[in-house]
């Protein structure tokens, strides 16, 4: 434990200097949390006062006290101490007259302040920085959803290549798994909660002072905008948080699946889109005519930091009996967690903003196996024109293709066998023999229409 | 892959023979699971039929084929053909006319049938096996916390002793817990969706046949009670999965809590709890006397092989574009973790209802710090009437209280320079400091308070 | 628990039907667990009768009932008597004289045999089959690094062209990684310890009868083939069986980079190897032109499932005092993880012997980049012959190159600027520029020396 | 990326102000890794030099800007340049001749520097401060073990009373397993390499000017007291990184168990160790008479911050091709994962050398169950004895035992049945039934063997 200011390179952990996100420390620093602590004790004292538990006066000289309190003397008494809440308690008080000092801290214990103090800056941090972050990049893969809704591309999976869609429709399945996990992150930030129920949850010492504590309890958290878990011990329930961070997790592993499809999208002989050189796209040291896609490699860099964690946070939910200490070390790192997710969907927006599709080289890939992607609806048609055996005798054509280098299409026009059924094709149907890329089933409309409902989806949740 | 029957104890996985449970079978085996498959297929033989794209006798022929279909005869064919859902087509063709053979299948992607038997199988499970026997461990926990809303404990917190609660007290914490994320298994269970949109999502195949692909979708999916996500791929969006898994681990992570607690308090130093000998609490092999609580042991080790399955659960919401397959043999994995937490939910619901709480055992421990549990109401009363420095004060006289084996109470009593304050103790202040059991807050009332409104919620929510 | 033997699809772990070898049933099934203890009784006995502590009939009387005891009966009585260890005596004892009962188990605790029947069919299940499975895996790689040494192909960091290499090389590097890490496997493998301490470790039981139960436990091992851990306690020390999973998990890590690398070579856009059809690449159920990389997909699939199981093994380092029981249900899970990685590192190997480097292709992409590859040879040419910017410069001649479609190669050789450093080049400098495929460092010497020194490794260990 | 000092608590990460080790900022902090980075360009000059590739004067300049450059000015160069590497190059060009320039950085690619840097770094923070803090941690350990090598406790299996040992006992279990996983740290240490083979590990740029750019690479690695691997690719391989991360996890699980093992132990109810007031004891906020074991608690909560990290390390192993970066951002977090573990070693370290013992309630705890323990000595020697049925036998008369509150020894000696068999028991093991503290096994002198095998094992690695 240090004071002062360090040179910001002696530091250790790079959410402090290279990943720090300035707008986060008003909530998640160390000094933040002091300031949170001092908040919730205002809190208290207000309500003691307006129970006449303590005097108005005093309340008044605590809340200035309060509000002049810093985190490096806090830390200094703490070293005095060995204890964390008592040293921000000597220091409210040694702020105040005498006949204030008894009121300071009155019928709480330490984690009253430090559970309490914890859920209002993480939702905070969410409601003010983090879920607007989100937002941002709901809507930049929005705009490119809608904008790309009828840029052609090859849908591929097992890496190869399988049937049309479009790419704004491929970006249509991110807005909506990225919407819906940015809602469930609001909802859970949301429910995190306070408490006021004193040393093992029983309101023993509240109970001493007032018949109703359940009340005092609901009184000091409205004060804060917060609500009350049902029932805690000196601890509230650690559930709460931990589905908070499971969706942080959730959403950021959506990132890290973004960016690896987009990186895999830049390799050169892909090519279907590009970033512009920039902070994201460095060149290498000895190589100059490299473009590396540093940014997409950052973000999923950094999913593989902080997805681990809910091992901690599973760790963290058990304490034995009405709790121990041992996930008291531990949870002081959610600050550097939350710093290094909305860092990095930081990163991301700006990186689908400047994104480029080269519509030319999805046809281009398209057209490698265009002719064979008609393999599908023929083996689908035949089938229902009464073809006995259309998957097998397709799929022969098909191999027969690969092997003379004749495209699929002529294969299965030239073929006797088939002209039976396929005299009964419809127009539509013969069309998407011939022209493949027709066969683009609802691609357009359901990016379009994605599009559209998270737009409003988000106007309705107030967040756009 | 081998077939035909094997030895029971020639299997590798103990979900599979030690820990298995036969109640999951029609829901979690590979038989079933072919039998789940098959029902998808039913359901899009019937909707095809009453949208007039394949006769009704097909369909009666699918669904009576699909009724017969064995997980060894596909399994048989997948060796010859490479592929789980060609072959378990081929086995419904096998069985029916040349007229109906075109039928099966059609318009479907491979992973239309598989996410759909997925979701429709583990919402089954959960709803018939799983929830209810969940809600039988809430049950037991709200009976100890009503039964037991009276019988005094020391409160601990870094096991240490710190205030009185009451045993009930300690489980309405669990009962309020567990049942908060029992709350939120049943709901994201319900959210799991099928999907019925072809190889990439875009309904390319079905397309062909109807306008309304969507329509069909949720026709399909309406026969067998589920919902469409609003946009799939060749897959349906891992996060639903991953929700629900994660509901499990937190619940599976309150259990290894509370067989800690458990396993805790029976230490024979400590014997607040005892459980019958039996099939949890076993004998050594060389120790004959002692009385093993394996039971909880077993419980708290089946989460540390269920809770890093999240990691996994993780690495499987990454699939590149419109799907790979590295996401399939890890997710068969998902039928053991759900028998390894239904499992251990039973085993501790029988060890809670054996569990024999000894108040007397409770009552002498509390006795052995029950003096010096006053020292913090003290410490408040005191500052409320005016000392000056209570926290401290009271600090040492429990120091001296422990150097000179004189009871805590005592030397308050007798100490002069306390008596000023003391005498303006109320009635009820002066009891609290002479007989600390006292000093209890509201946990009795928050035992049956908690016990009482879960009960009700669970009949709320149609599950008791 | 249940009986008797199971439909083989009634079963909820995929590694007991469809990623099952048989070739470990023999050391990972409970029937072979079972036997293993047994054998581990018998040593037991031996030492004893050679000590005259029991009688030699009665050792012989042991070790031939030890030879007919069957998992099932064990576990009927487990039923009865709620005690693995205690079943398996009685069972031995079921088949012996009066005379000999006593002899059995005599001195030994539950954790004797049971740490010491794992640690040794462990280490055999490595021995006669993990390993020499791993070994024809790196054979595999070994003939792939020799026999493409000297087969071109573009270096690739960031998912961008870099800087030529050959197949062979590339190929080199698994030889490389994963040689090392069987060797270590195999050593971890080897450091699996037995034990003989008893109930607590402190020998209190076997001490009772000799003066020098180290000797004792020493001799008992030595039966075994195995060494004693210099202190235990009711269990071997944890380490020695986490550092082993380490190191699976690792090289399992290693499979699961290079399944990846091949997945993207497969891609239709690189095609740089392919893969005969079979049960490593499927066709698509409703895309008949499709070949998937089912195999590799499978082997990064399973990976997923073990990896975390790592979490595990560090959850059981931790037992309390003596040991607590907490280890016991999820370590019985070691052999599920065993056998799947055993399945894929086979599957592996099979895919690699199939594998078709398609050398075309790889010139194909190599050209697409060839004219700009020369830009770091030369920036590092230019600045060594005096150029003072010549990164900068370089990096702006590739920009340059990419705009006008005119070769990188040219624009250098017209750049009349440049000509003062060209003209200092050596005939070897000037040959790079114009034919960037020579650029490629020792590329070919390096993949036959790593062959030829790992296949000599391998030798020397005893392995190949 | 923000630049100069901050103010020490607008931190996130607690590891740069709680827990920041200022003896590791020469090695882990982004100042001291800049300045690893140029202690590797500098022995890279010198080798040009005197290979003639560069002037002695130009690695002069080299090196003396090399000992001028701050990571202030090279983070400012990276927002211009958007690459790490190639801002240090500039900051070192800077400050040199023209003609000392192109020496820069020749032949080298980036992570030639930065893999190098790293693995000299890491090394040196293990050789300087973290071993030696582990071997005094090891030395506190035998400390322990010897002094309380005849200290009476019960041991302890399943949390419940079992067999006799001595606390030393208990230590030397932790001082075997300690003491072998700071070996293989030490080890693992010792065995990162460096690199110098380019941007694809081939060696193209090196072979452009020497024929052995093995040898070259030698050489460079040479002058930093590093080797190097058989093969890189742009990286080193990562297996050795994560080998050395994976003993540090397994190391700092040892002193998870042990914390849990001590802050047990020290439960009122136990009492068997405890603490003095300070550092590591705490008081309560409001509970003046509790000491709270913080400091063990700390040591449990910071493991499970750095276990879950092994997850990271498993998925940095993973790299396409020749690499990709998306290693980069999170081996970053290297620095404050051994920062915490060198945090805790330190603290428990502390911890021990305040430790007392408290032999008193160690006996009276033992005598809890004195008499039971006997059970097993007895069953063993009666059934030595030819007693039929003595396991069951003996358990019966424990049961009753604990029913009629009577001694077991007592109901032995009374019972008739077993007079047959007592007569023939040895003084000694008649000894054992009447006196149970006797029944130690070899606890004492292994305690004390152990112990010395340890400080010698110290001594022989030249560590102590």
């Amino acid at each position: 434990m240090s004071e002062g200011s360090l040179p910001r390179f002696s530091l250790f952990a790079p959410a402090d200097y290279r990943y720090y996100i300035e707008d986060l420390e008003p909530f998640l620093s160390e000094e933040s949390y002091v300031r949170y602590k001092c908040k919730v004790e205002v809190s208290l004292a207000k309500v003691l006062a307006r129970r006449g538990l303590i005097s108005g006066s005093s309340a008044k000289e605590i809340e200035e006290a309060c509000g002049r309190v810093k985190a490096e003397e806090v830390y200094a008494e703490e070293q005095r101490t060995g204890h964390e809440i008592i040293a921000l308690v000597n220091m409210i008080r040694a702020r105040i007259s005498d006949e204030a000092k008894p009121g300071v801290h009155k019928t709480a214990t330490s984690y009253d302040i430090v559970d309490t103090a914890n859920a209002l800056r993480y939702q905070e941090a969410f409601k003010q920085v983090i879920l607007p972050d989100m937002v941002s990049l709901e809507e930049a893969l929005i705009e490119l959803a809608r904008n790309e809704r009828d840029t052609l591309q090859i849908g591929r999976t097992h890496l190869q290549h399988a049937e049309p869609i479009t790419f704004g429709f491929a970006m249509a399945w991110y807005v909506s798994r990225f919407g819906n996990t940015l809602l469930k992150v609001g909802t859970a930030a949301k429910s995190l909660t306070g408490k006021f129920s004193g040393a093992v949850g029983a309101y023993n010492a509240s109970n001493l002072f007032v018949d109703d504590p359940e009340e005092l309890e609901k009184e000091v958290l409205a004060e804060l905008g917060l609500r009350a878990m049902e029932v805690s011990t000196q601890i509230v329930q650690p559930e709460a948080l931990t589905d908070l961070m499971h969706y942080v997790a959730s959403a950021f592993t959506i990132l890290a699946n973004l960016a690896d499809d987009m990186r895999n999208l830049e390799r050169p002989e892909i090519g279907e889109v590009g970033q512009p050189r920039g902070a994201d796209v460095s060149r290498s040291s000895t190589m100059p005519h490299k473009a590396n896609p540093v940014g997409l490699e950052n973000v999923k860099s950094l999913w593989k930091n902080v997805m681990p964690f809910m091992v901690t946070m599973y760790l963290d939910q058990i304490s034995d009996h009405q709790r121990d200490l041992t996930n008291s070390a531990s949870q002081r790192n959610v600050s550097q967690v939350l710093d290094l997710f909305d860092y990095s969907v930081r990163r991301m927006t700006r990186i689908l903003k400047g994104l480029k599709p080269h519509a030319r080289n999805m046809v281009r890939n398209f057209e490698m196996s265009g002719d064979k992607i008609i393999a599908e609806p023929l083996q689908l048609l035949l089938s229902a024109y009464g073809h006995p055996n259309a998957h097998e005798y397709v799929g022969k054509l098909a191999d027969k293709s690969y092997e003379t280098d004749v495209q699929l299409n002529e294969l299965v026009l030239q073929d006797q066998s088939l002209s039976p059924y396929l005299s009964r094709f419809t127009a539509r149907q013969v069309e998407l023999v011939r022209n493949p890329s027709k066969y683009l089933g609802i691609a357009s409309e359901k990016a379009e229409k994605i599009a559209s409902k998270w737009q409003q989806r988000l106007r309705d949740a107030g967040l756009a």
